[in-house]
């Protein structure tokens, strides 16, 4: 039995905990509003985020940061992307974190083009590489929260340490494998969101599931080109993090990102759209870091550019799908 | 302009003759039974299986096999699998064919374990490999047919050949790659039906996308370990005929395979969903030929066999799935 702190009480925090708490180990969850925590602490479910699924008594609720992280075996960041860095640097200054760092977060820092692993190590800068291992896969927390059998990569530098936290999660209803490719993990979880988009443009302007099915296998291309050339191993776009996560994405009613595309696709502004929505959407911020990338080092990502153009230059999203299925013919490979 | 053959004048051999047709071809499309063809010439629709989608009076559609393949460019096989060698035996016979051959049929063939395109060549001796390009990818032929953009793959061992078939079919709305890999593009095709049907049973069971994700992309991990024990590139596996057209196939509310997995999923047995249905379910019979080979070159596909065990030895499909998640931990590559 060890002991967690998991950061972040919302689906995803949740859905983690519990896999833990079901495996026999001891977990406290660490939520940032004293209110919110006390709500979830007293209702035994977060209500806006994963309604229906009660967290046991065992599982502690706490809005003390110093106390969550305390002694514990491994501390698990289930935290929203853009506050991940400032939550490390209060944890900097606060108290030595000990054990390993599961990153279950998802993004690209906009500013530096850091990934997730990336800005903990650079925000409290004790936290060395070899520490840190990355959770990723196709696992909608509605699902995993449920029991739904679902199957995830825990990435790390550290082989050990990769399957320490393999050990710990693994269950009848959550598989993981280890990988030793952080870069590639971290990138197939961040740059799908731009195919995402795509995807939900397709639907959007009334197009099919050959069209979708085409945008995943074209955007994994060009993700693995861009990947590849950032220090990835192909093979890990290939896998559960990249096109496994990505085809959930693509498939999901839930997504953000795809429900921007589609709303982009019938014809909406992008400001329009965002106005209109509570919670951001990862990849309108992933294509611009995408489009930064791939510039600066010169790599091909039709797919990304004409997102690109659609988003912030207001191209026809039928006349980009046009330009994207008739440019000049070419080799799969 | 070229001159082509369809032979077949089911959905996709509609929406074949209806691709070429609109790049300025001249397409004759091939019905075996006299009396649909007449029907279908009359009618300008097939209502059993693409309803709705004219035919142009430019496509003549006719029952004399012989008329039809004379003189052509290129002969398109859109045959069911288990009709594929009788036609072209028939045709060996019948006259010399000329130009190339694309096949667009998809399967394997029980008795021999074949690839489409090695019956073709079997049954005509005098057609040799570098006379056959393998089309295949996410390409549903209802929307095919109905001109919604899709992406398909040109496969031969004659990469000339290929070129010529992509130059035929590429128009704005069907966009078609080169490959010189048919042996993968061809058992990409024919393997994703048994993974179908273990999508399938997912779905009837109550599991959820992460699950369905899951098995997409281990179900492609072992496509591609046989595949490539098999002589084909590991990387098509990946592409528009591999990966690309099992995404669509699992997604699809229509595949006759994923139903058949759904149904046995919700307990019904084998015999009973394949009594009931009017079609064929091609991945049943490739589940066996999967399991023959994937034994006979000593291959480790724990899906294969799960769905092996669950089809012809009435395995319990939860147990099944929950032996599936609790193997033993591994690494993802």
């Amino acid at each position: 039995m060890a002991s967690f702190a998991v950061l972040g009480a919302g689906g995803w925090g949740i859905a983690l905990a519990l896999r833990l708490e079901q495996n026999g180990h001891k977990v406290v969850l660490w939520e940032a509003f004293p209110d919110r925590a006390k709500t979830i602490r007293e209702s035994r479910e977060n209500p806006d985020f994963l309604p229906g699924v009660i967290i046991p008594p065992t599982i502690d609720v706490i809005d003390d940061l110093k106390t969550a992280i305390q002694g514990r075996d491994a501390v698990v960041s289930a935290l929203p992307s853009h506050v991940l860095r400032s939550v490390f640097e209060i944890l900097s200054k606060l108290s030595f974190v000990q054990g390993l760092i599961v990153s279950g977060t998802k993004g690209i820092e906009n500013e530096t083009l850091l990934r997730m692993s990336e800005v903990i190590a650079s925000a409290d800068k004790r936290i060395s590489a070899d520490r840190i291992v990355v959770l990723s896969g196709p696992s909608h927390a509605e699902e995993v929260g449920r029991g739904i059998p679902t199957t995830v990569v825990a990435a790390s530098s550290n082989s050990d340490a990769a399957r320490r936290v393999q050990s710990w999660f693994m269950g009848p209803a959550f598989r993981v494998y280890t990988s030793g490719d952080v870069a590639g993990v971290e990138w197939g979880g961040a740059l799908k969101n731009v195919i995402a988009i795509a995807a939900g443009i397709s639907d959007g302007v009334g197009f099919g599931d050959n069209t979708k099915a085409a945008l995943i296998i074209r955007g994994i291309v060009e993700i693995t080109r861009l990947g590849t050339a950032l220090g990835a191993k192909a093979d890990t776009f290939s896998g559960l993090s990249g096109m496994g996560d990505l085809i959930v994405t693509c498939a999901s009613r839930h997504s953000r990102n795809r429900f921007v595309g589609e709303e982009i696709g019938k014809g909406r502004t992008l400001e329009d759209v965002l106005g209109s929505m509570a919670m951001v959407a990862e990849g309108v911020r992933a294509t611009q870091a995408a489009m930064a990338l791939s510039e600066k080092h010169d790599i091909d990502m039709p797919i990304t550019r004409e997102v690109h153009e659609i988003l912030f230059n207001r191209k026809n999203p039928k006349q980009a799908m046009v330009d994207l299925m008739t440019r000049n013919p070419k080799a799969e490979g």
